[in-house]
């Protein structure tokens, strides 16, 4: 604790008095601890908006290495890209942990067609991550429009030999566009599974996204146990064909619809998630965890998902000690591998944690996209909401107002327990879902302020989470 | 009252019970009214996210248009359009207001580099709204670098035959870059007025912006009653170009800077305030004005400054038609002409409403661009303060945390008094400051959604204004 309080008299915004005092949860002593708190949550924010790295960090890997799908020799290059910028940093540890991942390739680029009487239509699709090929010659069969997976029992029969067609939007109205997202993403999941059965011969999905534009967005599916030879491709096509092909329909119920695609599954491909640990004072042998996802979709440069998560999680750890904050637990950035199509990064690591007889007390994940800060998710240990929610009036003033209960991270929920307290890092959703899984999510779409105080969110809730765990 | 739950039945949000109650404040019904503003409000943005019209708008005025600088053609172009497009919505009256305006022009594209020994660096510069040319062949010197107006006196005579370079940047720390802006902004409005007098030949001022770019961002600056003589031509200068002087200054103190520029003002030009209005039902001579400026800077295409709020007002009007609310005083959309050199307009408006004897209750401007809501700022009446906070619980569910007193907008502020309710819109302003009065202020910048949930926050506002004031 004292270099701690050495470091805030170092950074100038507190010379005398309480500095000194060790911190207490004694209730009559609270509104000091607050205040301490506070003084620490400034500087934090001090040294992210004015001297933040994350940003430069995020060009490197965006530019330099690029999208980086498990299995990809990018995603190669990013293992070995996190390591050494930990080790740059000098962290008190650096090690890879070693797992195995899926390795879908998308092959050649797709193309996709309808065709009335007269004309020829080009669309913008892509494959979904872990679908089958087209054969040689691509599909061509009419085209089911459907608006749900519930439909799909309903038609039965009629799918058959048929391209089908899950075309429910996003539902605008919703103010968190991740309500949106979570109110269709089964189309993209679970369609082809749906419709194997029956006979179809395709699937194309609407692009999980509320912007009316061209760039299809990709993103997993899955036959769970449906046989080989019942497994039908499936791809996504853009919102803006989407509509054309819905429109075209109506007016042609019997037009074709043609695509082809070569992507592939090969065998499993060994990879990495990457640690980096500052060593904790008080309780070495206690974790809190923060982190993001390294792997990356194949499209775009996977800026939004998860660069920023990377880069600010690695900066959490950074801005501890740039700030001389001495953790009293030890506090680890994981750059998880494999979180878009597999999640076998977080499972290995929640596994290893367990096998290690390690003791997580709290998970802070970041994989929401860069934009502004709004608040925090929570999930987990439930006797802890009140502490949690507490902390509230010390980020409101930096805009963090949204501390509810919710979806945390991917890559995190496998550490869930009754005892660890997990957390979501929540940006601002609007944009998120116009970069999310396409060709459009590039580092130029990341904001560095944004960035930053999602960045000094980050930290300041980890050192919340160190300073009043036990 | 009675068409405005109807509206609230005829979009289905409610069937029945307490629709066809008169609003009451009561406080034993005080749940009561809360319930049904609550609905309004829902009802409001639903029709802003699924049927906004703002977008597409504002995508024809700059695209179609393009910037409008008072006195310009295309600020004539826009007037027009604005007064065609409130006609074509149906708006009970739509008139135009005469003003004078001032008539800056900027003449050819302005140059400027800096020479050393070895060296001549081409620098990005454009003249600041207002100022004088430079002679013909430009202004050449050595350069001076200050970081404040109090240096000037500081230095006297030292300034003679320099130019003075103000490069004081934005303070990264400051959360809401307004704050940063209103911390460095009387360098560009008052530098060229403080220098005159020690004969100095010219200012060049470091861009209001905390982004490190090329692009020089314009703003209006004020010689107030310096005679014509001392009058020197004031330029920005790019942040990355005022980096690079700043360090080439360390390493050759003595190296000469280049501008040249040929802006001029013309005589004052007439044109307009746009004005649409809605009629009171129950209170038609108490008006409510919502409003945003029509003129822009001459570079980039005025998208978030301000054409976001120019859409934006004529969006709450729409909003209000299209749900079927009958407001109980006058509603009036405003697009102000001259917010950036003079504010003509705004104070043509205070005036005339003056001369009229018109009662303005409430005024509600949004000049902050169009990203993501956060909150309103308020200033005027006192005794409403609790009153308008207390809105607060309405609106932050939709993100709308931030309800505090402070600037409202310049238009507006001319209406100010005792009995009025001024109010500005506070959009998350984290890029705000990357693209205000720069060639990067484009409409591409503008994301639906943000605009969207601004305009449906500024709707409701104005609708529980018009509810529950008399």
């Amino acid at each position: 604790m004292k270099k701690l309080f050495l470091a805030i008299i170092s950074i100038g915004i507190f010379s005398s008095c309480q500095c000194n005092k060790t911190v207490s949860k004694d209730p009559k002593t609270s509104s000091n601890t607050h205040l301490q708190d506070s003084i620490v949550i400034r500087a934090v924010f001090d040294t992210a908006l004015s001297d933040g790295k994350g940003y430069e960090w995020l060009r490197d890997l965006t530019q330099n290495i690029g999208h980086r799908l498990s299995g990809s020799p990018q995603a190669e290059k990013a293992v070995a890209w996190g390591e050494q910028l930990m080790k740059n940093q000098q962290f008190d540890s650096v090690w890879l942990q070693p797992i195995m991942v899926p390795h879908w390739v998308r092959g050649a680029k797709e193309t996709a067609y309808f065709t009335t009487k007269n004309t020829k239509t080009q669309v913008a699709i892509c494959a979904l991550g872990g679908s089958v090929a087209t054969p040689k010659n691509g599909v061509t069969a009419t085209v089911l429009e459907l608006s749900s997976i519930a439909q799909v029992t309903e038609y039965g029969e009629k799918l058959k030999g048929k391209i089908v067609f899950f075309n429910r939007p996003f539902d605008a109205t919703l103010v968190n566009t991740f309500e949106a997202y979570g109110g269709c993403v089964d189309q993209r999941w679970a369609g082809a599974h749906a419709v194997g059965t029956y006979g179809a011969l395709g699937v194309i999905v609407r692009s999980m996204t509320g912007s009316i534009d061209d760039f299809p967005h990709t993103g997993s599916m899955g036959y769970q146990k449906l046989p080989q030879e019942l497994r039908v491709p499936a791809a996504a096509i853009s919102t803006k064909a989407a509509n054309a092909l819905s429109a075209a329909i109506k007016t042609n119920p019997h037009l074709k619809f043609h695509f082809q695609q070569s992507c592939k599954t090969l065998p499993d491909a060994p990879s990495f998630n990457v640690i980096g640990e500052l060593k904790g004072s008080e309780f070495p042998d206690k974790y809190i965890t923060v982190g993001g996802h390294l792997d990356s979709w194949d499209l775009g440069d996977g800026a939004h998902d998860d660069g920023t998560g990377v880069v600010q999680s690695l900066e959490v750890l950074r801005i501890f000690k740039a700030n001389n904050i001495i953790p009293r637990h030890s506090i680890r950035a994981v750059l998880f591998m494999n979180e878009e199509n597999g999640n076998r990064g977080g499972k290995r690591y929640a596994a290893a944690a367990k096998e290690n007889n390690e003791i997580h007390i709290a998970a802070l994940e970041s994989d929401a996209g860069g934009h502004t800060p709004r608040g925090f998710t929570y999930d987990g240990n439930i006797n802890k909401i009140a502490l949690f929610k507490s902390w509230k009036k010390l980020l409101a003033p930096y805009g963090l107002h949204d501390w509810e209960k919710g979806h945390t991270g991917v890559d995190i929920a496998p550490l869930k327990s009754d005892t660890i307290i997990l957390a979501g890092y929540i940006p601002d959703s609007q944009r998120y879902f116009d970069y999310h899984h396409s060709a459009n999510d590039t580092f130029d779409k990341v904001n560095e302020r944004e960035l930053q105080l999602g960045t000094a969110a980050m930290t300041s809730l980890i050192y919340l989470l160190d300073q009043h765990l036990d």
